[in-house]
C-alpha cells in the first residue's frame, strides 16, 4: 500500500470532502444549552453514518449527556491500533450580533492571500476532525483498506466540561484502549510551524453567587445602608490578583514547577513574536505575572479569568435597583502537578473568607481537569514529526499548550494511554469567538499530513 | 361644600375606584424600553379620558419621548390653584421569574392582617396617583365640583431619567404654574405616620464599558497574558469606597453639608428601627459609612451604587471566554449642594485615572438631577399636616427620603412654586422589584387624605 496515490486522491477528492465538511458543520451541536440537545444528537448520527459508509463499525452511544461516537475498522494483522479523538460539539454563538454570517451556514471566502471556511465548530474541532476521517476514507478509497487498526472516538460535550467522559472511558476501557491515542484539536505553532503539543494547562471552572438582601432592593429607600453583592464580587474578584499579577489565593503556586531550563531555551528557538501575538487583538502590554514573558504565561504558568459577571439591571437604560444578588463565572488554567480540587477548596476558602456580615455565597463546580505533559519517549512521536515535516516543508516542532484538553490525561490515567495531540489551527482562528474560521490549507494539508503519520505509523 | 359627604363617596365608591386602578395598571407602560412605546402612548389616553370623563380639560402632550398628560380644572374665583404631579411610567419587570403573577395582571390578596392590590406600577406611582383622581372625581361628583383650581400634570418618563421634562416644563411654563406643586409619589414613615416629605436625594446615573482587546479571546490562548476587563471593571468598582465605606471620588464630599443638629434630634424622635429596616430584607449590618446611623444614611447621605454588571458569558453552562469588554451601570444618590455635573467629570476623572495601559472606556449618562430641600414656610404646609393627622389618626411628621424626586427641584427651578410631598407607600412595598404591591388601606385612606387636603387648602 503506498502513499502516493492517497494524497492524489485526497487533492481531487477536496471539493467533496468541503462539502461534506459544511453539511456536518450546518447542525448546530451546542453543548453547553439544552436547547441544541436534538441537534447534538444528529450530529452523532451524521458522523456514525458517515464512518460506517466507508467500512467502519460504527455506533452512537448514549450517556446521560450528549451521546458519543465510538467506529473501529482493523487493518492489517500485527499492525499497530491508534484511537483518534475529537469532539462534534461546538460553543454557544453570542454574541450572536458580531457574526457577519449565521454561524451555522459555512461559507467559504477568499481572502486573497487565503482562503477560510468560516462558521461554528469549523476549526474547533469539526474542522480538524474532518481531516483525519478523510485521511481514513482516501486511503480506504484507494487501497480497499487501512495501513493500520483506527478506533474513532468523537465526544459531544468537551465545550461543556465533558461530564460523562470519565464513566464512558472507565466502562468501555476495554474497547477503547489502543497503542496510543491520537488527539486533533490544536494547532500550529505561529500559525505554520506543525507541532506535536507536549504540554496542556489543565483547567478549573468555577461558577459562585453573591446573594446579601432577600430581595431586590430601590436604591434610593436603601442605597447606603443596604449592601450591594456586586461591590462584594468586584472586591472578591479584585483580591484574587496582586498588583505584579500573581493570583493571591493560599497555595496556588505550590505545585507549579519552574520552567526546566532546556525547555526555555527551546522556546526561545521558536522565536516567539510577543508583541505581534498581542498586536492581533489590539493589545501591547502582557498583563499576566510581571516577571513572566507572554510565551511562558500562556504555556507555563496558570491563571484566573473570570469568564462572565452578571447582576442587577442590564438591560437598556437604566434601573435604580440595589440587586440581591451577583454572579461571576471564574476559571483556572493550571500547569504542572496543580491539583483541580484542592485548589478548588482554596479558592472556595478565599471567597469565603472575604465575605461581609449578611452575605453569602453558592458554589457551583464547572468541570476540573489537572494539567498534562506528555512522555514523547514512544517512537511514533518522531515518525510523526517526521511526516509533518515532509508534508509542510518546515521543520516540526514540539510545543506547550495554553488551552486544556483533558482528554490527554484521562487517556493516561482510565486507559493507560499515551495521547499525541496534532492539529492544524491557527491562533486567528477566533475560536470561542464570533466569526470562527478554518483555513483551507489546514484542511487540505491536515488531511494529507494524517495520510503521511498512517503510513509512517504503520509499521511498528 | 363641606367634607363629610365627599369622604362617604369615596367609601361607597371604592369597589369601583379599584377597578378603574387595575385597569390602569394592566397597560404594560415600562417607559425605559423602546418596546414598550405604544403601551406608555395607550396609558397616557386612558388617563386623558379618565379626567375628561369628570370635567377635566385634559390633553396628551407629544414629546421626543413619550407624551406628557395636562389636565384643568377651574374651581371658584379666588380659590388657591395646586398642580398635582404623578408618573404613569412604570419600572422594568425582570427578573420575571421571581413574580409570584403576571405583572401586569393586578391583583387584589388578602394577607390575613390587611388587603393589597399587587402587580408593577401599584405603589410607583399608579396607584399614588390615583388617590388624588379618585379624590377629584368624588369632589366633582358630590359637589359639581371641586373646592379649588387644579391642573394634574403626568410624566411617563420618570422612571427612565425624565430626558423630556425640563424642555417641557419650559415650553409651558405660564400654563403650568400654580400657587403650589404637589407631588405624590413618596411614602408613610414607618409604614404609619402620615408625612410630608422636605429632603430629597438627588441622583447622577452613568453607564460605562471597559474595552480591552478587539475581540473576544480563548482563555486558553490567551489568558494569563492578554487583560481582562471584568478584572479592570473589578478594581475600578472596588476603587469607590475605603474600607469605612466612604466614596473616594476626589472632591465628593465637598458640598455635603453635615445634618444640622436639630434635625438630628427631630429624626431620633421619629424612633427609626434600625433592625428591622435592615432585618426586613434579610440583613443585620448596616453598609454605608460606618460613623452614621442607617437613618442618616438613606437620608442625609450620598451613595454610590453598581446597579448592574455584566460581560462575557453569562449563559448556561460554561464558556472560556476572556470577554472584550464589560459593562456596568452605577449610580450615585446625592445630597446637599453637591452638583451632579461636576460629579460626573469628578467620577470619570477617578475611572480613566485607574485604567490600565490597552484598555479604553465610553461613558454613557443617564440623567442627573441634584438634591432638594423643602421650604415648609407656605401655611398649605401646616394645613395638610393637620388633614393627614385627622384622617390617620396618628401626628404628621416631616421626613427625609432616600429616594429621588428631581421634579421638586424642576418646579422650583423652572415654574418658581415651592413643591409638596405628600405619599401613602410603604417601604415593604417591594417598588423597583418583583411582586410590587399597594396596601388598600394606603389607596383608600390615601385618596380620602387628599380629600380633606383639598378642603382645608381651598381657603388661602
Amino acid at each position: 500500500m503506498t502513499l502516493a496515490p492517497v494524497l492524489d486522491r485526497i487533492d481531487a477528492d477536496l471539493p467533496q470532502a468541503l462539502e461534506r465538511l459544511k453539511d456536518l458543520l450546518r447542525i448546530p451541536s451546542i453543548s453547553t444549552d439544552p436547547a441544541f440537545k436534538a441537534d447534538c444528537d444528529r450530529t452523532a448520527d451524521w458522523l456514525v453514518a458517515d464512518l460506517a459508509s466507508m467500512g467502519f463499525e460504527a455506533s452512537k452511544r448514549p450517556t446521560p449527556g450528549h451521546p458519543m461516537v465510538v467506529a473501529k475498522y482493523k487493518g492489517p494483522e500485527g499492525a499497530p491500533h491508534l484511537l483518534f479523538y475529537g469532539h462534534y460539539d461546538v460553543q454557544p454563538v453570542d454574541p450572536l450580533e458580531l457574526w457577519d454570517n449565521d454561524p451555522f451556514d459555512p461559507q467559504i471566502e477568499d481572502l486573497g492571500d487565503k482562503k477560510v471556511i468560516r462558521g461554528r465548530g469549523t476549526a474547533d474541532d469539526k474542522g480538524q476532525l474532518m481531516t483525519f476521517v478523510e485521511a481514513f476514507r482516501a486511503w480506504i478509497a484507494e487501497h480497499g483498506s487501512l495501513p493500520l487498526s483506527v478506533t474513532v472516538f468523537l465526544e459531544g460535550e468537551e465545550e461543556s466540561g465533558s461530564p460523562s467522559l470519565i464513566p464512558f472511558l472507565q466502562e468501555n476501557a476495554d474497547e477503547l484502549k489502543a497503542d496510543l491515542a491520537v488527539i486533533c484539536d490544536t494547532g500550529l505553532y505561529d500559525g505554520r510551524v506543525p507541532s506535536i503539543t507536549t504540554m496542556l494547562r489543565g483547567l478549573l471552572g468555577e461558577e459562585l453567587t453573591i446573594k446579601a438582601a432577600s430581595r431586590d432592593l430601590h436604591s434610593g429607600s436603601y442605597g447606603g445602608a443596604a449592601i450591594n453583592p456586586i461591590r462584594v464580587l468586584a472586591d472578591i474578584i479584585d483580591s484574587l490578583h496582586d498588583d505584579q499579577g500573581r493570583i493571591t489565593i493560599e497555595g496556588f503556586y505550590d505545585d507549579v514547577p519552574e520552567l526546566p531550563e532546556e525547555l526555555r531555551q527551546q522556546w526561545q528557538g521558536l522565536g516567539f513574536d510577543h508583541s505581534r501575538f498581542l498586536g492581533d487583538v489590539g493589545l501591547s502590554r502582557p498583563a499576566g505575572e510581571q516577571d513572566r514573558t507572554p510565551l511562558e504565561m500562556i504555556w507555563s504558568r496558570p491563571t484566573c479569568e473570570v469568564n462572565g459577571i452578571w447582576g442587577g439591571y442590564t438591560g437598556a437604560g437604566f434601573k435604580t435597583v440595589l440587586p440581591a444578588e451577583a454572579h461571576a463565572k471564574i476559571s483556572f488554567r493550571l500547569v504542572g502537578q496543580q491539583d483541580p480540587l484542592k485548589l478548588r477548596e482554596a479558592f472556595r476558602a478565599h471567597v469565603r473568607a472575604r465575605l461581609p456580615e449578611d452575605v453569602e455565597v453558592e458554589f457551583h463546580g464547572h468541570g476540573n481537569s489537572p494539567a498534562s505533559v506528555m512522555t514523547i519517549t514512544d517512537p511514533a512521536f518522531e515518525k510523526s514529526l517526521q511526516a509533518l515535516t515532509e508534508e509542510w516543508q518546515i521543520p516540526a516542532a514540539y510545543t506547550g499548550a495554553g488551552g486544556s484538553i483533558p482528554i490527554a490525561g484521562y487517556f493516561k490515567t482510565y486507559l493507560g494511554m499515551d495521547a499525541m495531540l496534532i492539529g492544524f489551527g491557527r491562533d486567528d482562528d477566533q475560536i470561542h469567538s464570533p466569526n470562527e474560521k478554518y483555513d483551507l490549507e489546514s484542511f487540505h494539508k491536515g488531511t494529507r499530513s494524517w495520510a503521511r503519520i498512517l503510513d509512517k505509523l504503520a509499521t511498528k
